[in-house]
């Protein structure tokens, strides 16, 4: 399945269009994309048993798939390539765990505004938490997973470098439109190889970022049961996961987004953002 | 008015007891406290002009005041004399911000089951947001607040220095109940000069931390500007302002939570948070 948030309504996309959740469930289950992912041992059945009509939409119309996480975890320098190329010793056992505020969520068509800065790139695979829970086994950790999105970390790089060290990351990172995410959850049985999959971006046609998900350090089973030994996981939580190499502020010289940009990020069997910028 | 969060249900507390916002308002208030933060405006008046009976009530019923803010900004070394303990460099113009994962808050009488590590106390100022915004000028930043209440920033210390630098404080201080907050988000005409609060600590019954807000680096409309400035704030926000000198870890010896330990959090006219250890 494909679950989507098509102007705050839950859909399911089709090759045919988009099926309205509410309606197709006879009401059994709400409008609200949120709650799905938050009750989603119950909604799940329901949702795998929806019958209705696809209707076509366009995708400008695409919001967040997961419009109000309670908590986003987002993990830096968990790719070695991209360790190496940002100067940064790499994830260890720990992981090296921000957030983006959530109010920085935004859809997969969108427009960002940028703000001051040097404002930078970082494709990522975005996990969606089904079922919550503390200290979450790594061997049970997918299925706790309700499905993978793709995710878009972008950073305002002086602001996520400034401050006394140790500088901490999360605020430089949730401008306005800094979380495009989407187009849509991917449950895992729409995905071959759930632990491995190509991921990049590409900036006005040309590629900057192509990796695989495979290269992770800190693998998506490691980081549920590494998180999780800390804090209680929640239903609807997102975890965004770490960007291969071919970020922009370490090129020579740096390339920044700039007004007019076209981003398209993607992630096989998941789908694209693209993002331009204002 | 103080609010707060009896066994889920939103109180104001008067000196006879609590009385019950949506039965007091007859049913024009729901009976979710996070509800009348995120809809501060309208619920405001509504609130000022209730009349009901005020009914017993224990301590032990009281819930975080705000149980699902959308966003929790947590404040380091905003005060000289902690920078000082700990030797960082103090807060500079752009705010030290990491998160407290939303999953970790409890209540103002909490007991924490203590994970392996360091676990140190830090007493803060909670600044609860009534009305969201982006670029909020400072000077009218206190028109934004809903009101303030206690909260205390436990720490888990090896975690929080852990991993590649710069170490990313977010995980090691979102350990299940490591966010106590309340009695009740206090609004700001029942304080007299809420920019200069005695807020401190004891453990059992001595007094680690004794400072005054007055003395934060970045004050309340400070950070308040400066996130916004970057970041939209949410209407149901909470701000951890950052603590003052005292913690445990910087002590000869070091001073660390043990089971059986009572930590009891006191900032003047606002209420005390009493947090038990097993």
């Amino acid at each position: 399945m494909r679950i989507a948030n098509l102007a705050g309504r839950a859909v399911l996309l089709t090759g045919d269009g988009a099926v309205d959740v509410h309606k197709a469930s006879g009401g059994v289950l709400g409008p609200d994309p949120q709650a799905l992912f938050e009750r989603w041992e119950e909604a799940l059945p329901v949702l795998a048993a929806l019958e209705g009509e696809a209707v076509p939409y366009a995708d400008d119309d695409l919001r967040p798939p997961v419009p109000r996480p309670s908590q986003v975890f987002a993990i830096g320098v968990n790719y070695r390539d991209h360790a190496e190329e940002a100067e940064l010793e790499a994830a260890s056992s720990w992981p090296v765990t921000f957030t983006k505020f959530p109010s920085c969520l935004t859809g997969p068509v969108a427009r960002v505004d940028l703000p001051e800065g040097w404002v930078d790139w970082e494709a990522e695979l975005v996990v969606v938490i089904g079922r919550g829970g503390h200290r979450i086994a790594e061997d049970a950790a997918w299925e706790h997973v309700a499905g993978l999105t793709v995710g878009q970390d972008l950073s305002e790089r002086i602001g996520q470098w400034s401050g006394p060290a140790p500088q901490q990351f999360s605020l430089g990172k949730s401008h306005p439109g800094f979380g495009p995410t989407g187009p849509a959850v991917v449950t895992l049985e729409e995905i071959p190889e759930p632990g491995d999959l190509r991921i990049g971006c590409t900036l006005n046609g040309e590629t900057m970022q192509d990796g695989r998900t495979g290269n992770m350090i800190l693998s998506v089973p490691e980081l549920i049961a590494k998180l999780s030994a800390v804090t209680l996981l929640r239903s609807g939580d997102l975890i965004f996961t770490g960007t291969p190499a071919g970020i922009g502020a370490t090129r020579t010289p740096p390339r920044l987004l700039a007004a007019g940009d076209e981003l398209v990020t993607t992630i096989e069997h998941l789908g694209a953002l693209r993002t331009t910028f204002a």
